[in-house]
């Protein structure tokens, strides 16, 4: 018998994803949200929702364009940071150290030391409640090649992502191998 | 120097979902989906893609309806045959070993066995080239009681959810604790 936990926004795992945009003015931006994950595959595209009343929001409305930013375990500091203070107020590239890049593709920054970014030129806005969920197509994926396997492609070992735990708002680290996808399932056939 | 990898859906962490489905005939199913998230907060809303040739695709639509389990990583080997074998085919219940049981909320079923489960109705739909974006509103959230901390909310250690990597088709569990959200980054203020 499992027990009634009422209409709650909980999911496990949630990423961390760092949103980059420039505002009107051409300043960059950067800030942490939690709910989004990929939603379609040609093209490919992510979904991202954000709160209406954030700067970042009236950003994306603003350039139609966001870069999304992988940042690995030992970024967490600046991860949880750009979550808790507001553009508005600051300079969280400058708070951070983080080194704001110009996209080639989209019209959007994203900083340097993030080892893996999502280039994004907004696609689909849809206006749910207080958040709205930004629908970007992928243009690009860029990767330090320090988080790349030999045969080029990300290695999530390499690149250790967060977990955001939306329960206990806490952040965790890739565990163990548990199997291998379209494979381990195939003994029950 | 960041290395191009082309337009592609490579995100890191993604989650294990199993989405719950009556087809037309009353017929329960399930499948995997590794592309979905958080999307609204009031009310609470998910969004999970799935591809328009999938059978659980038609009976989304057809019954405004789905569940979202979250399996254990002991469970892997369902979750990826889920993945694998159409409802069209094959009733992936029997198959899995898996008890369907029916919502009392929404039009759509879940498996008993897997420990947590989001029961949503579907309120939007977005069109996205071979997939379609379900935006579904939580209904309510149910949990079995082993994967419950203390305080009543999931417990992410116990609950064991898996991470799908999407660069290279694996199963992995959670790892370590990191860090306190809302906290950690406070050293840089």
């Amino acid at each position: 018998m499992k027990k009634s936990l009422g209409s709650n926004t909980l999911l496990f795992p949630t990423p961390v994803l760092l949103v980059g945009t420039y505002d009107r003015e051409g300043k960059p931006n950067l800030m942490t949200a939690a709910w989004g994950g990929i939603c379609n595959s040609q093209p490919p595209c992510i979904a991202v929702s954000l709160r209406k009343a954030t700067y970042s929001h009236d950003a994306i409305m603003e350039r139609k364009a966001f870069t999304i930013g992988i940042p690995s375990e030992d970024q967490v500091d600046a991860a949880d940071y750009v979550g808790m203070a507001s553009g508005r107020n600051g300079d969280k590239f400058a708070v951070t150290g983080l080194t704001p890049r110009k996209s080639e593709l989209v019209d959007a920054p994203y900083a340097e030391e993030i080892p893996f970014i999502l280039e994004c030129r907004l696609l689909h806005t849809l206006d749910i409640g207080p958040h709205t969920q930004f629908v970007g197509e992928i243009v690009d994926v860029k990767a330090d090649a320090s988080v790349l396997s030999e045969d080029g492609r990300p290695d999530i070992l390499k690149l250790k992502p967060l977990v955001y735990d939306t329960a206990h708002q806490g952040y965790y680290g890739i565990g163990q191998f548990v199997g291998k996808a379209f494979s381990v399932g195939k003994k029950l056939k």
